[in-house]
Protein backbone atom coordinates (compact mmCIF):
# COMPACT_ATOMS: atom_id res chain seq x y z
CA UNK A 1 0.00 0.00 0.00
CA UNK A 2 1.17 3.40 -0.99
CA UNK A 3 1.26 5.45 2.14
CA UNK A 4 0.81 9.82 2.46
CA UNK A 5 1.30 12.06 4.99
CA UNK A 6 -2.01 13.80 6.17
CA UNK A 7 -1.60 17.62 7.42
CA UNK A 8 -2.20 17.85 10.94
CA UNK A 9 -4.94 19.86 10.01
CA UNK A 10 -6.85 17.39 8.41
CA UNK A 11 -6.66 14.49 10.93
CA UNK A 12 -10.23 14.94 12.46
CA UNK A 13 -11.26 13.70 8.61
CA UNK A 14 -9.76 10.77 10.05
CA UNK A 15 -12.54 9.77 12.25
CA UNK A 16 -15.07 10.32 9.58
CA UNK A 17 -18.10 9.30 9.29
CA UNK A 18 -19.54 9.79 12.95
CA UNK A 19 -23.17 9.89 13.87
CA UNK A 20 -24.45 13.39 14.04
CA UNK A 21 -26.21 14.47 17.54
CA UNK A 22 -28.56 17.57 17.75
CA UNK A 23 -27.24 19.55 20.84
CA UNK A 24 -30.29 21.32 22.68
CA UNK A 25 -30.37 23.62 25.54
CA UNK A 26 -32.91 26.83 26.84
CA UNK A 27 -30.85 29.96 28.63
CA UNK A 28 -32.33 33.15 29.06
CA UNK A 29 -34.97 32.78 27.11
CA UNK A 30 -33.74 31.53 24.06
CA UNK A 31 -33.34 27.92 22.47
CA UNK A 32 -30.32 27.00 21.21
CA UNK A 33 -29.15 23.80 18.97
CA UNK A 34 -26.36 22.74 17.25
CA UNK A 35 -25.11 18.99 15.38
CA UNK A 36 -22.19 17.96 16.76
CA UNK A 37 -19.68 14.81 15.87
CA UNK A 38 -17.24 15.05 18.27
CA UNK A 39 -19.41 13.03 21.03
CA UNK A 40 -18.90 9.83 23.03
CA UNK A 41 -19.78 8.29 25.96
CA UNK A 42 -16.92 8.51 28.63
CA UNK A 43 -18.43 6.14 31.49
CA UNK A 44 -20.41 3.32 31.84
CA UNK A 45 -21.62 4.34 35.95
CA UNK A 46 -22.38 6.82 36.24
CA UNK A 47 -23.27 7.26 32.35
CA UNK A 48 -21.21 10.53 31.09
CA UNK A 49 -21.39 11.83 28.07
CA UNK A 50 -18.51 14.08 26.51
CA UNK A 51 -19.23 16.87 24.20
CA UNK A 52 -16.09 18.33 22.43
CA UNK A 53 -17.27 22.24 21.28
CA UNK A 54 -15.35 25.40 20.33
CA UNK A 55 -16.50 27.93 23.17
CA UNK A 56 -16.61 30.46 20.37
CA UNK A 57 -20.31 28.79 19.52
CA UNK A 58 -23.30 30.99 20.81
CA UNK A 59 -24.55 27.38 22.53
CA UNK A 60 -21.57 26.68 24.84
CA UNK A 61 -22.36 29.88 26.50
CA UNK A 62 -25.77 28.51 26.75
CA UNK A 63 -24.96 25.34 28.27
CA UNK A 64 -22.73 26.95 30.68
CA UNK A 65 -25.28 29.31 31.89
CA UNK A 66 -28.05 25.90 31.96
CA UNK A 67 -25.60 23.88 33.63
CA UNK A 68 -27.80 21.44 31.54
CA UNK A 69 -28.17 20.00 28.00
CA UNK A 70 -30.35 17.84 25.63
CA UNK A 71 -28.22 15.11 23.57
CA UNK A 72 -30.79 13.76 20.44
CA UNK A 73 -30.22 11.55 17.59
CA UNK A 74 -32.33 12.49 14.39
CA UNK A 75 -32.21 10.03 11.78
CA UNK A 76 -30.97 9.91 8.42
CA UNK A 77 -34.18 11.55 7.28
CA UNK A 78 -33.61 14.80 9.03
CA UNK A 79 -30.54 15.25 7.09
CA UNK A 80 -31.72 18.40 5.30
CA UNK A 81 -32.89 19.99 8.47
CA UNK A 82 -29.43 19.15 10.28
CA UNK A 83 -28.08 20.74 7.41
CA UNK A 84 -29.45 23.62 7.89
CA UNK A 85 -29.02 23.75 11.74
CA UNK A 86 -25.34 23.73 11.52
CA UNK A 87 -25.47 26.87 9.26
CA UNK A 88 -27.31 29.26 10.79
CA UNK A 89 -26.18 31.04 13.84
CA UNK A 90 -27.85 31.21 17.31
CA UNK A 91 -27.01 35.09 17.48
CA UNK A 92 -30.14 35.59 14.74
CA UNK A 93 -32.87 33.23 16.23
CA UNK A 94 -34.60 33.15 19.67
CA UNK A 95 -35.27 29.33 18.67
CA UNK A 96 -33.16 27.60 15.40
CA UNK A 97 -35.37 24.86 16.41
CA UNK A 98 -37.88 25.97 14.95
CA UNK A 99 -36.18 27.88 12.66
CA UNK A 100 -35.71 24.52 10.85
CA UNK A 101 -39.08 23.28 11.53
CA UNK A 102 -38.26 20.74 14.77
CA UNK A 103 -40.09 21.00 17.93
CA UNK A 104 -39.13 20.12 21.18
CA UNK A 105 -40.66 19.32 24.51
CA UNK A 106 -38.98 19.98 27.94
CA UNK A 107 -37.09 17.23 30.03
CA UNK A 108 -38.63 16.56 33.20
CA UNK A 109 -35.59 16.18 35.07
CA UNK A 110 -33.71 19.22 33.92
CA UNK A 111 -36.78 21.47 32.24
CA UNK A 112 -34.39 21.99 29.13
CA UNK A 113 -35.41 21.27 25.81
CA UNK A 114 -35.14 17.77 23.67
CA UNK A 115 -36.48 17.49 20.37
CA UNK A 116 -39.64 16.16 19.80
CA UNK A 117 -39.21 14.14 16.46
CA UNK A 118 -36.00 12.43 17.76
CA UNK A 119 -35.34 8.81 17.56
CA UNK A 120 -33.79 8.73 21.39
CA UNK A 121 -32.46 11.52 23.46
CA UNK A 122 -30.94 12.46 26.63
CA UNK A 123 -31.33 14.76 29.64
CA UNK A 124 -27.92 15.69 30.73
CA UNK A 125 -26.52 17.76 33.66
CA UNK A 126 -23.43 19.40 32.86
CA UNK A 127 -20.48 18.03 35.02
CA UNK A 128 -17.48 19.31 34.19
CA UNK A 129 -15.44 21.38 31.58
CA UNK A 130 -11.53 20.97 30.26
CA UNK A 131 -10.26 23.13 27.63
CA UNK A 132 -8.00 20.96 25.44
CA UNK A 133 -6.34 23.20 22.21
CA UNK A 134 -9.17 24.87 20.04
CA UNK A 135 -12.09 23.33 22.08
CA UNK A 136 -13.34 22.39 25.69
CA UNK A 137 -15.04 19.48 26.39
CA UNK A 138 -18.21 19.56 27.84
CA UNK A 139 -18.83 16.39 30.36
CA UNK A 140 -22.44 15.40 31.27
CA UNK A 141 -24.43 13.05 33.18
CA UNK A 142 -26.88 11.51 31.50
CA UNK A 143 -29.84 12.02 34.19
CA UNK A 144 -32.46 10.04 31.77
CA UNK A 145 -32.55 8.47 28.49
CA UNK A 146 -35.44 7.93 26.17
CA UNK A 147 -35.84 6.12 22.82
CA UNK A 148 -38.44 5.48 20.10
CA UNK A 149 -39.75 1.65 19.45
CA UNK A 150 -36.86 0.68 17.01
CA UNK A 151 -34.07 0.50 20.42
CA UNK A 152 -34.62 -2.61 22.69
CA UNK A 153 -31.16 -3.76 23.75
CA UNK A 154 -29.88 -2.48 21.05
CA UNK A 155 -30.37 0.12 17.80
CA UNK A 156 -32.28 -1.92 15.00
CA UNK A 157 -30.98 -0.81 11.87
CA UNK A 158 -33.48 -2.70 10.03
CA UNK A 159 -36.09 0.49 11.25
CA UNK A 160 -33.33 3.08 12.48
CA UNK A 161 -31.58 4.71 9.83
CA UNK A 162 -28.30 6.40 11.13
CA UNK A 163 -27.24 10.40 10.17
CA UNK A 164 -23.74 9.87 9.73
CA UNK A 165 -21.86 13.07 8.90
CA UNK A 166 -18.81 12.60 6.58
CA UNK A 167 -17.81 16.36 6.06
CA UNK A 168 -18.10 19.50 4.32
CA UNK A 169 -16.73 19.47 0.56
CA UNK A 170 -15.96 22.19 -1.59
CA UNK A 171 -17.00 20.61 -4.83
CA UNK A 172 -18.93 23.36 -7.02
CA UNK A 173 -19.43 25.06 -3.40
CA UNK A 174 -19.42 23.73 -0.06
CA UNK A 175 -21.95 21.30 1.15
CA UNK A 176 -23.05 18.91 4.43
CA UNK A 177 -22.09 15.16 3.19
CA UNK A 178 -24.41 12.72 5.34
CA UNK A 179 -24.28 9.12 4.73
CA UNK A 180 -26.87 6.80 5.51
CA UNK A 181 -25.08 3.81 6.69
CA UNK A 182 -27.24 1.78 3.93
CA UNK A 183 -24.89 2.66 1.15
CA UNK A 184 -26.93 6.17 0.17
CA UNK A 185 -25.23 9.59 0.70
CA UNK A 186 -26.99 13.35 0.86
CA UNK A 187 -24.85 16.11 -0.74
CA UNK A 188 -26.64 19.30 0.57
CA UNK A 189 -25.30 22.46 -1.22
CA UNK A 190 -24.92 24.92 1.92
CA UNK A 191 -28.19 27.23 1.91
CA UNK A 192 -26.97 30.02 4.27
CA UNK A 193 -23.28 30.70 4.40
CA UNK A 194 -20.86 31.25 1.01
CA UNK B 1 -43.71 8.24 17.84
CA UNK B 2 -44.27 6.01 20.99
CA UNK B 3 -41.12 6.63 23.54
CA UNK B 4 -39.67 4.52 26.09
CA UNK B 5 -37.57 5.53 28.86
CA UNK B 6 -33.98 3.36 28.27
CA UNK B 7 -31.82 2.00 31.09
CA UNK B 8 -29.17 4.34 31.92
CA UNK B 9 -26.35 1.10 31.93
CA UNK B 10 -27.42 1.01 27.65
CA UNK B 11 -26.92 4.73 26.87
CA UNK B 12 -23.68 4.12 25.13
CA UNK B 13 -25.41 1.96 22.63
CA UNK B 14 -27.85 4.71 21.07
CA UNK B 15 -24.10 6.35 20.15
CA UNK B 16 -23.92 3.12 17.50
CA UNK B 17 -22.48 2.60 14.94
CA UNK B 18 -19.22 4.06 15.47
CA UNK B 19 -15.88 3.62 13.75
CA UNK B 20 -13.71 1.05 15.86
CA UNK B 21 -9.84 2.31 15.43
CA UNK B 22 -7.32 -0.03 16.88
CA UNK B 23 -5.19 1.10 19.32
CA UNK B 24 -1.35 0.29 19.66
CA UNK B 25 1.09 0.61 22.13
CA UNK B 26 4.87 -0.99 22.99
CA UNK B 27 5.74 -1.12 26.36
CA UNK B 28 8.04 -3.58 28.31
CA UNK B 29 9.10 -5.26 25.05
CA UNK B 30 5.18 -6.58 24.32
CA UNK B 31 3.20 -5.15 21.80
CA UNK B 32 -0.47 -4.43 22.86
CA UNK B 33 -3.61 -3.53 20.67
CA UNK B 34 -7.13 -3.24 21.64
CA UNK B 35 -10.28 -2.09 18.85
CA UNK B 36 -11.30 0.86 20.74
CA UNK B 37 -14.80 3.04 19.48
CA UNK B 38 -14.65 5.88 22.21
CA UNK B 39 -12.47 7.87 20.76
CA UNK B 40 -13.14 11.50 19.24
CA UNK B 41 -10.99 14.48 17.38
CA UNK B 42 -10.89 16.74 20.47
CA UNK B 43 -9.00 19.89 19.19
CA UNK B 44 -7.98 21.53 15.54
CA UNK B 45 -4.55 22.93 16.70
CA UNK B 46 -2.95 20.99 18.29
CA UNK B 47 -4.68 18.06 17.23
CA UNK B 48 -6.05 16.53 20.02
CA UNK B 49 -7.48 12.95 19.95
CA UNK B 50 -9.61 11.58 23.29
CA UNK B 51 -10.02 8.08 23.86
CA UNK B 52 -11.84 6.64 26.48
CA UNK B 53 -10.76 3.32 28.19
CA UNK B 54 -11.44 1.44 31.47
CA UNK B 55 -8.00 1.61 33.09
CA UNK B 56 -8.35 -2.45 34.05
CA UNK B 57 -7.36 -2.97 30.12
CA UNK B 58 -3.94 -4.12 30.03
CA UNK B 59 -3.09 -1.85 27.53
CA UNK B 60 -4.25 1.16 29.74
CA UNK B 61 -1.04 0.22 31.85
CA UNK B 62 1.53 0.48 28.89
CA UNK B 63 0.18 3.45 27.11
CA UNK B 64 0.90 4.93 30.76
CA UNK B 65 4.08 3.69 30.55
CA UNK B 66 4.92 4.07 27.16
CA UNK B 67 3.39 7.91 27.11
CA UNK B 68 2.74 7.48 23.77
CA UNK B 69 0.57 5.34 21.11
CA UNK B 70 -0.41 4.54 17.51
CA UNK B 71 -4.35 5.06 16.79
CA UNK B 72 -5.14 2.81 13.64
CA UNK B 73 -7.92 2.61 10.78
CA UNK B 74 -8.16 -0.73 9.03
CA UNK B 75 -11.34 -0.66 6.97
CA UNK B 76 -14.16 -3.27 6.83
CA UNK B 77 -12.27 -6.23 5.60
CA UNK B 78 -10.62 -6.54 8.70
CA UNK B 79 -13.76 -6.99 10.81
CA UNK B 80 -13.14 -10.20 11.48
CA UNK B 81 -9.94 -9.69 12.73
CA UNK B 82 -10.44 -6.74 14.99
CA UNK B 83 -13.43 -9.16 16.06
CA UNK B 84 -10.95 -11.49 17.26
CA UNK B 85 -8.19 -8.73 18.94
CA UNK B 86 -11.14 -7.51 20.80
CA UNK B 87 -11.78 -10.96 22.41
CA UNK B 88 -7.95 -12.01 23.77
CA UNK B 89 -6.08 -10.38 26.83
CA UNK B 90 -2.48 -8.89 26.29
CA UNK B 91 -1.84 -10.95 29.30
CA UNK B 92 -1.88 -13.95 27.56
CA UNK B 93 0.37 -12.31 24.09
CA UNK B 94 3.71 -10.93 24.01
CA UNK B 95 2.08 -9.31 20.42
CA UNK B 96 -1.58 -9.41 20.23
CA UNK B 97 -1.29 -7.82 16.69
CA UNK B 98 0.79 -11.05 15.32
CA UNK B 99 -1.83 -13.24 17.34
CA UNK B 100 -4.46 -12.16 14.32
CA UNK B 101 -2.18 -11.87 11.70
CA UNK B 102 -1.55 -8.13 12.12
CA UNK B 103 2.14 -6.70 11.87
CA UNK B 104 3.47 -3.30 12.98
CA UNK B 105 5.92 -0.59 11.59
CA UNK B 106 7.70 1.44 14.09
CA UNK B 107 6.49 5.06 14.18
CA UNK B 108 9.44 7.52 13.41
CA UNK B 109 8.27 10.28 15.83
CA UNK B 110 7.50 8.09 18.81
CA UNK B 111 8.65 4.81 18.29
CA UNK B 112 5.69 3.26 19.17
CA UNK B 113 4.15 0.63 16.80
CA UNK B 114 1.80 1.51 14.21
CA UNK B 115 0.19 -1.27 11.92
CA UNK B 116 1.15 -2.13 8.76
CA UNK B 117 -2.05 -2.93 7.07
CA UNK B 118 -4.72 0.41 8.10
CA UNK B 119 -6.23 2.78 5.76
CA UNK B 120 -4.70 5.61 7.82
CA UNK B 121 -2.63 6.10 10.98
CA UNK B 122 -1.89 8.82 13.78
CA UNK B 123 1.35 8.83 15.96
CA UNK B 124 0.34 10.11 19.14
CA UNK B 125 1.77 11.18 22.42
CA UNK B 126 0.10 10.82 25.77
CA UNK B 127 -0.79 14.54 26.76
CA UNK B 128 -3.55 14.47 29.70
CA UNK B 129 -5.58 11.97 31.48
CA UNK B 130 -9.00 12.46 33.29
CA UNK B 131 -10.86 10.24 35.67
CA UNK B 132 -14.76 10.27 34.75
CA UNK B 133 -17.10 7.22 36.69
CA UNK B 134 -15.74 3.87 35.06
CA UNK B 135 -13.31 5.44 32.12
CA UNK B 136 -10.52 7.05 32.08
CA UNK B 137 -9.92 9.93 28.72
CA UNK B 138 -6.89 9.55 27.64
CA UNK B 139 -5.71 12.92 25.55
CA UNK B 140 -3.07 12.44 23.28
CA UNK B 141 -1.06 15.00 20.77
CA UNK B 142 -1.15 13.75 17.49
CA UNK B 143 2.75 13.95 16.09
CA UNK B 144 1.73 12.93 12.75
CA UNK B 145 -0.39 11.30 10.51
CA UNK B 146 -0.02 8.98 7.33
CA UNK B 147 -3.55 7.42 5.17
CA UNK B 148 -3.85 5.25 2.14
CA UNK B 149 -4.02 6.84 -1.67
CA UNK B 150 -7.63 6.88 -0.88
CA UNK B 151 -7.71 9.92 1.42
CA UNK B 152 -7.28 13.10 -0.12
CA UNK B 153 -8.79 16.44 1.55
CA UNK B 154 -11.17 13.81 2.55
CA UNK B 155 -12.03 9.99 2.78
CA UNK B 156 -13.21 8.62 -0.59
CA UNK B 157 -15.64 6.26 0.13
CA UNK B 158 -16.09 4.77 -2.93
CA UNK B 159 -12.45 3.32 -2.09
CA UNK B 160 -12.50 3.34 1.94
CA UNK B 161 -14.88 0.72 3.34
CA UNK B 162 -15.09 2.29 7.18
CA UNK B 163 -15.57 -0.43 9.96
CA UNK B 164 -18.39 0.58 12.03
CA UNK B 165 -18.98 -1.10 15.29
CA UNK B 166 -22.66 -2.04 16.29
CA UNK B 167 -22.64 -3.69 19.92
CA UNK B 168 -21.92 -7.51 20.92
CA UNK B 169 -25.35 -8.78 20.55
CA UNK B 170 -26.64 -12.22 22.71
CA UNK B 171 -28.43 -13.66 19.62
CA UNK B 172 -27.19 -18.01 19.65
CA UNK B 173 -24.38 -16.18 21.99
CA UNK B 174 -22.30 -13.04 22.06
CA UNK B 175 -21.43 -11.93 18.90
CA UNK B 176 -19.29 -8.62 17.01
CA UNK B 177 -21.38 -6.58 14.92
CA UNK B 178 -19.77 -4.21 12.61
CA UNK B 179 -21.75 -2.14 9.31
CA UNK B 180 -19.63 -1.54 6.59
CA UNK B 181 -21.64 1.67 5.54
CA UNK B 182 -22.95 0.48 2.70
CA UNK B 183 -25.18 -1.89 4.46
CA UNK B 184 -24.07 -4.70 4.38
CA UNK B 185 -23.24 -6.06 8.32
CA UNK B 186 -21.24 -8.84 9.27
CA UNK B 187 -22.08 -10.33 12.57
CA UNK B 188 -19.35 -13.44 13.95
CA UNK B 189 -19.91 -15.20 17.32
CA UNK B 190 -17.32 -14.65 20.11
CA UNK B 191 -14.48 -17.51 19.55
CA UNK B 192 -12.88 -16.82 22.63
CA UNK B 193 -14.90 -15.90 25.13
CA UNK B 194 -18.51 -17.46 26.37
Amino acid sequence: MTWKHVGLAKVHRLFYPQVAVVVTVEATGRVGAMPASWCIPLSFNPPFAGLAIASEHEIYKMIVEAQALGINWLDYSHAQQIGELGEISGSEYSNKLSAVELTTISSKTTSQPIIREPSAALECRLHHRVRFGTHELMVSEVIDAHAADHLCDYWDFSKYTPLLYAGTVDQQGKCWVFMSGRGTTARMPFKHQT
